[in-house]
């Protein structure tokens, strides 16, 4: 039988910010859902293409040659080796899907950085 | 710069079923959305897992042990090899995630089968 995983149940799950936690495997892929507010560290991943789909919130995704902002029902697709960083004036509910190999701040360790994710 | 994907616009795009139209690239993945009425073809898919995440409406995914029905919010990822028939009895808007080689209803040739996906 199949698991039906429903997003706002997992969502109701945790508080905490810059934490994800992973919801399913998809092949060699992780869908993540996290909650975010602030701004989150500069970071890239050289391997990985990574897609954020902002579930409540709006969400800004600064590039170093400028900026998109995201709101509920919108996504991106972060190209590999392109330097982000993720900022939240408010709390923003995201859907990530990447890589299981996916270092969460990429090669950069900050006091957000996460090297084990929680399954829920 | 990122290119913003609104998936109520992108699904505004179109208004055929059963047609998943390609709205971006995950590394070898790709995410589609279609838009669903009615009773699929029983296929599987040997070498892929495939997710389906609803937008709009309910939708059941019949599987030869069972079933599960999903509401928007809802998702389930199907496991390779296992065999599946979604069904709408009203339209559904879905999200799909799978690999880009994933074909349209597996092994089976049925007169809804799709080769050649359009991107939007």
């Amino acid at each position: 039988m199949l698991t039906r995983i429903n997003l706002a149940e997992k969502l109701s799950r945790f508080s905490d910010h810059w934490n994800p936690r992973i919801i399913a495997d998809v092949n060699d892929h992780q869908v993540k859902l996290v909650k975010v507010q602030g701004e989150f560290a500069w970071h890239s991943h050289a391997d990985e293409d990574e897609m954020f789909l902002v579930i409540h919130g709006e969400l800004t995704i600064e590039l170093r040659d400028g900026a998109v902002t995201l709101g509920p029902g919108e996504m991106v697709v972060i190209p590999k080796g392109a330097e982000h960083r993720p900022v939240a004036r408010e709390e923003v509910h995201l859907m990530l899907l990447e890589p299981r190999a996916t270092k969460h701040t990429g090669d950069v360790e900050t006091e957000l950085t996460r090297h084990e994710l929680q399954r829920i």
